[in-house]
């Protein structure tokens, strides 16, 4: 019996700006990555955020970030790496107190700092040991076979190795940047079946051709708009019609 | 045997900006309120401001506000209650991911804030479901006699009434307000008399006269600056000729 | 030949976070209230919607307000009267800067502020000030017959004196608070035929069936979602069909 | 007859927070470069430190930043080009509101800003645009012979070559970096006479022993601290003693 985990971003909307289709995604998915205030989200949105999911019964996540609400996170910023510790004990820390026992499942960076976590191991083994410091049992999630994963491992941390359901890959198995035209799939059954290769043989097929072997524990899948939703709907059909199951990965 | 706790202000400095001689304070106290990022404080300095003060073996409580940087949390702004409730979970919890044990000796609110719930009875009791949720057994420090002690004890936190050693009080035992001439007192020896006076009667005399009987669990000292400093080492050494010993409030 | 000024809050999206219906509701309005980053906004939500107003020719004015992002500047705050001045001095100023001949047609103060400016002469003198120093010929939009209209009599600025078309008044001239059930008009019909009335007479009629005589400059509208531009549309036509002009209003 | 500006950072303090010696600095400088709320400053201490520096009769200059209060500014940002472009719009126009004629002497780009630009012409061009946008006539300070004075010739801004006057220049006419021990140059005399060597040669010699020529319009200067003040009040001497007037670089 194969299972899978998914996850997506949820808690996006900030004070009178509402974004993300939180209540249709968590029915279809088994954990979610809560903004922390610092890119999205605020004291409000997290403690009623953490109240949908823990309701729906999906593990409960942190989504830290770069201090940049204007970019959504999304931006780069030089930090030094002893600030990026201190900033990522600060927004697990805070978002644990809305939950209803004080414990996380996993820790995924979001946007800038995740992409930088995952070529850089220094910055990858400094938000680690901000996540060691809150709790040496959540979940780091990481892109598969990048520097974050190695971090977590470094730190004993356990890690969760993630694929983007919707987004090509190169042949070193790091995603296609957004800014080249083929980095992101839109065909909701070409990426249900994308996917379902993925999880079946561990591997995905760059856009070279290549078959690039990762371990996969988690689909990362969006929620944003209908149409994100409708790729998760046929993704989690497809899923199980070939009898995989949709799982919260355990905690140790 | 009488004994008193000793608590102040700390972690106020922010980035490049310096505040607070926390340092030399930290010796004469027994417990501290680390500001917590909304009106002073970034993670950086609440790490550093945590790690000295739980090796001076201190109270290591949280110093939550307003959000307003700019008005050092000193600006009364009018929230939703379920939003102050939230914005204290934040915060509280925030600071608590810095500490050793993921555990706070107290919570003070500030400024603003605490000038408001000593006060508003609902804005009180907003800020005391907020410490609630983060953990039942955190002590509350509020302003003696005042709404926010009833608010703590209406939902059975262990409350820490507290004086300022340094301000004039009125019949109702209330303080004189700041923009009165006669609101603070600066001479050392009349505090550290006025003070041990006060511990030992358990009460404090009025600007008009009147005794006003107060439960004290706790002095509010300051560390601002060189004066702040001169007046509490002069309330130090009175209260050991007095035989009153500094102690950090038990928790339960 | 009647003539009548329609103004709108515009450029209230931030960073990732789209809000409003700007394209659609800017050629149906003759003035404009842009956002300046403290509210709302941000410098590319600025730029943005100032050239797009340009474009139409509309009124282009500043919407400054309290500090607060996250309670969308809803929330009042106690702020000192030169912060007050200085920060209407900044946002007005950055907004200035994005227009193509640096010249504003007027400031009207949003959310907190305007309704607090609307009671408290001082705060409303305190605002006028700070529009002064930027230019002493911008028009001050504020609710008919307020403090804030009084204010920028005494700064001797041009004023306007709007009322809402789709609010209920009381017999005092002021608005019924939103806290009340019948605060808020729905039916488009009804608001179009009771803003007509008010033009045409000069006066509204409050919900307790006095007349309330009011000087009319302005009318503001919303375009915040379908159901609002839906509203305007249908007060649109009726001025259309009464040949009430909708016009700019003049500066000096 | 030479003369030579000699310009600093003012208006660094942010609300309750006070930073640098403006009040001691201003009668040692012919311009200076003051925060716009990005990096430090606030309405407030922008108004305060416009109203000293036009008192005293120095060019009164923007200092726009990233948007990073936490990091004063110095940490790197990758930002989009148009995003550079309206911030600096906003912030230059911001700080234009405060003086009495709404005319600026300059802007000078801070911290991570400033060194990005030196290197960096896309980037340099992008502030350049929005420099522009606000007054065509504001003389642009940076780096001499930086991309930065090249992207303002490009767009026919005036321009002001700088160097500073405490520390060491490599080969190539670039800073040595601040990673580096002999980066920072500390003893008055030195400073002062290295100085003066620099104006009258228009080159520096750099750490390796070359010369490297440079346009010399304007030296920067710190008043941070005493240290910064004593460098300064040296230097003043010395170029007095040589004939070297101080003077603020005439606008077109």
């Amino acid at each position: 019996m194969v299972a899978i985990d998914l996850n997506s971003d949820l808690g996006e909307s900030y004070g009178r700006y509402h974004l993300g289709k939180d209540q249709q995604v968590i029915p279809l998915i088994s954990a979610c990555n809560i903004a922390c205030g610092f890119h999205a989200g605020d004291p409000d949105v997290m403690a009623h955020t953490v109240s949908l999911a823990e309701q729906a019964g999906i593990g409960v996540g942190a989504h830290p970030a770069f201090p940049d609400l204007d970019g959504f996170g999304r931006r780069y910023m030089q930090m030094d790496l002893a600030s990026v510790t201190d900033m990522i004990v600060y927004q697990v820390a805070a978002l644990e107190g809305f939950t209803h026992d004080h414990r996380l499942h996993h820790v995924k960076p979001h946007g800038a700092l995740y992409n930088a976590a995952g070529k850089d191991l220094d910055l990858a083994k400094a938000i680690c040991r901000g996540i060691k410091m809150v709790d040496p049992n959540i979940i780091v999630y990481g892109l598969a076979n990048s520097q974050l994963i190695k971090a977590a491992e470094f730190y004993h941390l356990p890690a969760a190795e993630e694929v983007f359901a919707d987004r090509n890959y190169q042949a070193d198995g790091s995603l296609v940047p957004r800014t080249q035209p083929n980095a992101v799939l839109t065909d909701p059954e070409e990426i249900a079946n994308r996917t379902v290769q993925m999880i079946q043989n561990q591997s995905v097929t760059a856009i070279t051709g290549e078959t690039v072997p990762l371990k996969i524990d988690s689909i990362c899948v969006h929620g944003d708009n209908d149409q994100a939703l409708a790729i998760v709907k046929a993704l989690v059909k497809r899923l199980h019609q070939e009898k995989i199951d949709i799982e919260t990965l355990k905690k140790k």
